[in-house]
């Protein structure tokens, strides 16, 4: 079972590519609207060559493109122009993240299509925002969270920074670009207007480090690197097992102590770098090691039944095989089939929210490249002459066997 | 300037405490909503006591309270249950994150409550979702970063796994409810009914790891830790300057030839382990620690000019105190102040977006607990007797001078 979103009949234009815009516009597809993404010919979508490979598809293309038709067409060529034209006039949203100025250089800016279409909500996204001396550099999701300082605060305090080894910059605007979607509906509907949105990886990436942030414009001390800790708290982090890691986090001299009797290390408890909190963190490196030789005693599966029996809150450290596996995960049901022309069912994650205990439906599973150039273009009136035309000269494609997936 | 968002008269009551709640009813406020937030007596919102705090105010209770109202009741008692039935009347949007049927066991289920007013939108938030053997324990951000796969991958290829320091999970998971609250209002208008809608961390992080996970369910390798770094690209990733890092990233060998140059190291051009990327990612310990020996003998900033010479795309690990004094970050005026009772003005972030080239609209500064408790009951039909009566027998607090702010 399933329910609709409450976005059916609207229908998206989304000329992006990689992470941010399409995560953006799948969000909005799996609320129900129509998403028409318009490819480049000959590649399309960049993502849709990018390692790792399933069957010659990109698994990354897969996971940000379902619930969307596939446009190939040429825009800078006039005819492809014009056909951009025409299927935009029937649009309600067009989301974009070419290179700042692009789009508006082949004719598409915010200011030419208000003119024609004056309920268009025009979506632009860029790397460093609207303003300021970089707002026309080209940017991508691991540079701003290095910008941005979560590169320097990420990893082991004896060790080199860390990125966050998800798209958290890309997959953030992506959710900010539906939500100013969803504002400026709600807004045209009061007022008939559509609306210029504007998103970028830096202003997502000053929100994420919204409340570090406001504690260092406070007088604060800049955040550290902590590993998986906490800077008031210890015990709060991974700690070894003998066959992976187990997060554990304690928050009472109670809870230690039951912590201790659970690992087998009641002996730590006449140590004065032990004795509660204030002295825990100021030996952190000391007491985190001494646990840390206790726990890797033990199993997971061992470290786990006991925390659970001494009631520490905890939870295995993962890896996604792991995951894929678990039984919690497996009960929420959220991993779900949807078919795909050449691979049959693949297994997506769906948008992470229930409406009166259902996911939102599928429309269809990720397009071949050119699937529906035909039938969405015929759906905006170009006639079958037309269309012949524009494939003849090369200004659109559809999908032919054994082109790229 | 600034622009009203599209939910002003829109009234959300939040029961909520800690981060995912308050941050998502703050992006539902930014966006114009009305939102009242029901504290418990005293103490209110746990997070108004977490460290670090300035002048005595919790630096995240103000990063993520804005724009809301603060009422004091305490909804277990008779009096303050009927109190808060009259409130959520009125109310569009009900949002909670209690323990698992906490809040159904004081009498406002979803069930009870669609009974008076079938137009509510009742959000309800846990940590492992509405289903399965998990979901009714608690759970809070990094032990979700631990069930979900994120820390197995965050951190050093040589070390412990780490934690991403930010509350990905929690501001993820308000993100998702913001939108599942427009997704409701919308359908609303189309039914004249309200909805259930449910989040989780749990389901918030599987969408976070969706990519690697298809990757693996698609029988790929499962991610290892990578540091900076990236699995199919060297160099890419962060690397040492003689006063903190650098970000960069190659794409190509001509790109790689001029790093060369710009750090003075065109020998390693000779060394058959720097042939091509291939090569590169075949010896990334060796050749990120050549590279590093040769990038840490410049500054920060000789290795960004350097860099920006030779063209090679790269950014400063910043830290948050660079981050605050960065020309672009200025230059983007999302930093903005907001008033605040005792404080005086704070900086706080807004929502990152604008429309029509303006920021969201502020009501108001972070509340004083219980600044609103009188204003907010008199405004449902509650007459001055009754709330007297209500402040008398202890049911309801109002802010009072001294009192945590």
């Amino acid at each position: 079972m399933s329910v609709q979103g409450s976005l059916a009949g609207i229908r998206v234009v989304e000329i992006g590519t990689s992470v941010a815009v399409p995560f953006g516009c799948q969000i909005l597809g799996d609320f129900g609207a129509e998403v028409i993404k318009v490819e480049r010919l000959g590649t399309g979508d960049e993502a849709r060559m990018w390692a790792p490979l399933t069957e010659g598809v990109s698994v990354t293309f897969l996971s940000l493109n379902r619930n969307k038709k596939s446009v190939v067409l040429n825009y800078k060529a006039d005819e492809g122009k014009q056909a951009l034209e025409e299927l935009l006039q029937t649009a309600d949203v067009l989301v974009q993240n070419l290179r700042p100025g692009a789009l508006a250089a082949a004719g598409f800016s915010w200011e030419n299509l208000r003119e024609t279409n004056p309920r268009l909500i025009y979506v632009e996204m860029t790397g460093y925002g609207h303003a300021g001396p970089r707002r026309e550099q080209p940017a991508y999701d691991a540079m701003l969270q290095a910008y941005s300082g979560v590169v320097a605060m990420t990893g082991s305090d004896e060790g080199e920074p860390a990125r966050v080894p998800l798209s958290m910059m890309d997959m953030g605007t992506g959710l900010w670009l539906s939500l100013g979607v969803f504002d400026a509906l709600r807004r045209r509907e009061q007022t008939g207007e559509g609306a210029h949105v504007q998103v970028s990886l830096l202003q997502t990436a000053l929100a994420w480090v919204g409340t570090p942030l406001m504690g260092v414009a406070a007088g604060g001390p800049v955040p550290q690197r902590l590993g998986s800790g906490f800077r008031g708290n210890v015990p709060n982090g991974a700690f070894p097992a003998s066959d992976g890691y187990v997060f554990l986090s304690v928050g009472s001299n109670d809870a230690f102590y039951r912590l201790l009797d659970a690992i087998e290390a009641p002996h730590l408890r006449d140590d004065p770098a032990f004795e509660n909190n204030v002295a825990r963190v100021s030996n952190r490196q000391y007491v985190n090691a001494q646990l840390g030789a206790a726990t890797a005693k033990f199993t997971m599966q061992e470290l786990l039944e006991r925390l659970d029996a001494a009631q520490v809150p905890h939870s295995a450290v993962n890896t996604l095989d792991r995951v894929l596996e678990d039984e919690q995960v497996k009960a929420l049901g959220q991993l779900q089939p949807i078919p795909h022309a050449t691979l049959g069912d693949v297994t997506i994650v769906n948008s992470p929210l229930t409406i009166d205990g259902e996911y939102l439906a599928h429309q269809n599973g990720p397009p071949l490249l050119g699937a529906d150039t035909v039938d969405v273009l015929a759906s905006v009136g170009i006639d079958e002459g037309r269309i012949d035309r524009l494939l003849a000269d090369g200004v659109i494609e559809t999908h032919t066997e054994g082109a790229r997936a």
